[in-house]
C-alpha cells in the first residue's frame, strides 16, 4: 500500500499542527474548558469532516465524529483518545490517538470503502485531570458515569467547573446527554503512546496492551523518637527513617520478584525534623503499587502492609498507613487482544504484549464497551515532557496496524 | 558532709534564676554578644565573687573566676562549661557546669580550704554558635586557636561578630589576650549533662566520660532516572531513592555491628521530582557518623563509603559524595578519668564510662590542657529542647562528685 507512508507523514503534520494551540507559546499546555480546548475541538472537528465524517462536539466537549457504515444506524466501532494536556506537555499523549484515527477514516474514505458497522472517532476533552483534580471527566461522560459533584470543584483562579462549562458555551444541565448506550458500541480501541520503555527495549514499534493496571495508593507516617545524632547508642534509636528506608527495600524487593507486571514506587518521602545532626522522630512518604490483575495487586499491597507493619512492630515505631486512591484494573479484552495482534503480525512486526501502567479512557469507557489498546514506542519512555517523541516510521507503523484493525475488525458477536 | 545537699539545692535555685535572662520571655534563648548574654554575665561573675572568687569578663565575653591556692599565683585547675543557649533551650545545658564549678568553690571557700593549685571557673560565652555558625567561639580563644575570619561572619539581622562584639563592650582587637597558655593549668573539668540517654537506661547520676566523639559529616546525592511510576518495569529503573533507602540500610547496620560507640545516622533526605506517582531520579541525604577514636571513624567513614560506591554502581546511579564537616575526637586523659571514676566511686556510685556522642568546650581546650569530663543524668536524654530536665538529687549527686574530685585532684606531673 503505497500510500501509507504518506498517511504516517500527514499524522505528524497534524500533531506538529496542533501542537500549537496551547495556552502560552513556549510550553504546550491545553487543559480542559479553556479557549485555546475550544481551537483545538474546532480543528479536530475540521479534519474528521474532511475526512467524510458527520461531527460535533458533544455535551461536555469531546470532539465526535461518525463515519457510517454500508448502511445507516449501524453499531460503531469507537476509536479514540484524548486531546487535552498536561502543564509543559509533550504532542503525542493523547492526540496521537485521535489524529491517527482519523488518517485511518479519511483513508477508508479516500477509497470509498463502506464496513459493516460505524466507525466512529472521538476525542476526549479531558483524560488529564489538570484543571479539576479529577480525571477522566471527558469518558466518563460518554460512560454514563460522570459524577455531578465535579462540577463544583474549583481550579487554580476559583473558577468552578460548571462556570467553565457555561463560559466555554456548555449547558452543564446537558451532560448525561453525552453519555452512549453499551449496545451503540461493537468496542472501544484506543492507540496511545507507551509512556514507558518496555517497546524501545525489545525494539518493537507497537504493542498490544494486556491491561490498564489499576492502582494502589498509600500515604505511611512512622513515628519513633528523635534525638541527638551524637548521644543516643545505635542500639536505644528508634529511627524513623531507617524504619522507612527499610519499608522502601522491602517494597522494591516484593515488586522485583513479581513477574507479572507488578510496579511499586516510593515517590514522596519526608524526614523531620530534618536535620542533619538530629535522628528523625518521624518518618512520611508515599507507595504507588500497580499490577495487570487485581488480585495481584491487592495481594501485593496486602504482603506488603504486612511487611511495614512488622518492620514498625519491631523498631518500636508507631505506624499510621492510610489508603489515599485506589482504581481497579481495566483488562483488555482478550477478543480484542487477539485482533490487535493478528493486524501488528500481518504488518510483519512480533506482536508484544505488555500492561499500560499509566491510567487511560478505557478505564471509564470499560463500564459500556469491551476496551482493546494498541501502544506506540516512544523515545526513552519519556512523556508528561517537552522531550516526549515518537518517530515517525513509529507514526506509520501504529497507523498500519489501526487501519489493518478497523479493517478486518469482526465484531465479538461474530468471532 | 550535711551541708552537700543545700549545695545542691542552692545550684538548681540558681539554674532556674539563671534561665530568667532570656532574649524572650516564653523561651530560653541567649546567644552570644546580647544584652541578655551580658546580663547572666553580671549574675555569674557576681555569684563568683561571692564565692571568694577574683573574678572578670575577658576579651571575649568569658566569665573567669579565680579562687588563689594556698599561695600566689599557681597554676590552676579550671573547671567550666558554657553560659550560652540554643534557641527555645532547656536550662541545664551548660550552666549547670558553671553554677556547679561555683558552688563547689563556694563550699571550699565556706570551709576556709585553700588547695595546693589555684581553681579557676570559666563561664565560656559561645560554645552553640548558634549567632555567627561557628561553635567553642569562647573556648577556641582562650584556647589561642580562635579563627579572627569569623569576626566578618554575619547573624540574621546582617551584624557582624566584629560589630557585635564592639556593642557589647568588646575590642575585637584584643581576643588574643583572653589566650591561656598551657602552663597556667593543670587541667580542664567540665561537669554537663548527658544529653543522650545512656545513664538513666543503667541507672546511674553520673559518669565518667572518656572521649568526646570526633564527628564527619557527608552530603551525599544519588541520581538515578525519573519515570512513571505505572509504565517503567522494575527491572528497568534507575531509582535514586531505593538507591538511597539501601544506603541508609547499610549505614544503620555497621553502626549496629560495632560496639565501641560509633553511630551513623541519616537525618536529611530529600527525593525528587517528589510526587507520587513519578520514580525519583534525585536522591540527596546527609550523613553523621561519630566514634570516640578517630581511627575508627575514619574506619567506619571508609567502609561505609565504599559501600554507598558499590550500592550505586550496582544501581546505574551516578554518585555525588562530600565530606561536610570534620571534627577530630577529643580524648579525655587517662589520669583525669582514673580521678574522676576514684571520686565516684567515693560516693559509693558505680563509675559507667562512656563517650560524649555531643560536642563540648573540651575540643578546643585540648590544645592547651588534658580534658576531663563528667555526665550528670537528664531525663528521656533530651536536650536543646525546654524538656530538659535534671532531677535535684542527680544535681547533688554531681556536686558532691566534682567537689571531692577538686579536693583529691592531684596533678598528672604529682602521679
Amino acid at each position: 500500500m503505497a500510500t501509507i507512508p504518506s498517511l504516517g507523514e500527514a499524522i505528524v503534520h497534524r500533531i506538529n499542527q496542533l501542537a500549537t494551540i496551547s495556552e502560552t507559546p513556549e510550553h504546550l499546555t491545553r487543559v480542559f474548558l479553556t479557549p485555546e480546548l475550544r481551537a483545538a475541538a474546532d480543528l479536530l472537528l475540521g479534519w474528521m469532516r474532511e475526512a467524510g465524517m458527520s461531527a460535533h462536539l458533544d455535551a461536555i466537549g469531546n470532539v465526535c465524529g461518525r463515519y457510517e457504515g454500508d448502511k445507516p444506524d449501524l453499531p460503531c466501532l469507537m476509536l479514540g483518545s484524548h486531546y487535552d494536556t498536561v502543564r509543559d506537555a509533550g504532542k503525542w499523549d493523547g492526540p496521537l490517538g485521535v489524529i491517527t484515527a482519523i488518517a485511518c477514516v479519511a483513508e477508508l474514505n479516500r477509497r470509498g470503502k463502506r464496513l459493516p458497522f460505524a466507525v466512529e472517532v472521538i476525542g476526549f476533552a479531558d483524560e488529564e485531570g489538570v484543571r479539576f483534580a479529577s480525571t477522566l471527566l471527558g469518558s466518563r461522560a460518554v460512560a454514563g458515569t460522570f459524577d455531578d459533584r465535579v462540577l463544583e470543584a474549583r481550579d487554580k483562579a476559583g473558577i468552578s467547573m460548571r462556570e467553565a462549562m457555561q463560559a466555554f458555551g456548555l449547558d452543564p444541565q446537558q451532560i448525561g446527554t453525552a453519555a452512549r448506550a453499551r449496545g451503540e458500541l461493537l468496542a472501544y480501541l484506543e492507540l496511545h503512546i507507551e509512556q514507558g520503555p518496555v517497546l524501545e527495549q525489545n525494539n518493537l514499534p507497537v504493542g498490544v496492551v494486556t491491561a490498564i493496571s489499576g492502582a494502589t495508593r498509600l500515604a505511611v507516617k512512622l513515628t519513633g523518637m528523635a534525638g541527638h545524632a551524637g548521644t543516643v547508642p545505635m542500639a536505644m534509636r528508634r529511627d524513623a527513617l531507617a524504619g522507612a528506608a527499610e519499608c522502601i527495600a522491602v517494597i522494591e524487593e516484593a515488586c522485583r520478584a513479581d513477574q507479572a507486571g507488578l510496579v511499586g514506587t516510593v515517590g514522596v518521602i519526608d524526614a523531620r525534623p530534618g536535620a542533619t545532626n538530629v535522628i528523625p522522630g518521624e518518618a512520611s512518604f508515599s507507595i504507588d503499587m500497580r499490577a495487570p490483575t487485581d488480585l495481584d495487586r491487592k495481594e501485593a499491597v496486602a504482603g506488603v502492609v504486612q511487611r511495614i507493619e512488622a518492620i514498625a512492630k519491631r523498631r518500636g515505631l508507631a505506624l499510621q498507613l492510610d489508603v489515599t486512591h485506589e482504581n481497579r484494573t481495566a483488562p483488555c479484552a482478550p477478543w480484542l487482544q487477539a485482533q490487535i495482534a493478528s493486524a501488528v503480525a500481518a504488518e510483519g512486526l512480533k506482536p508484544c504484549e505488555l500492561p499500560s501502567g499509566a491510567g487511560h479512557d478505557g478505564m471509564a469507557m470499560i463500564d459500556i464497551a469491551d476496551v482493546g489498546m494498541i501502544f506506540v514506542r516512544c523515545r526513552g519512555g519519556i512523556s508528561h515532557h517537552p522531550d516526549e517523541h515518537v518517530e515517525p516510521a513509529d507514526v506509520d507503523a501504529g497507523a498500519r496496524v489501526l487501519l489493518r484493525l478497523i479493517e478486518n475488525f469482526r465484531p465479538k458477536a461474530q468471532i
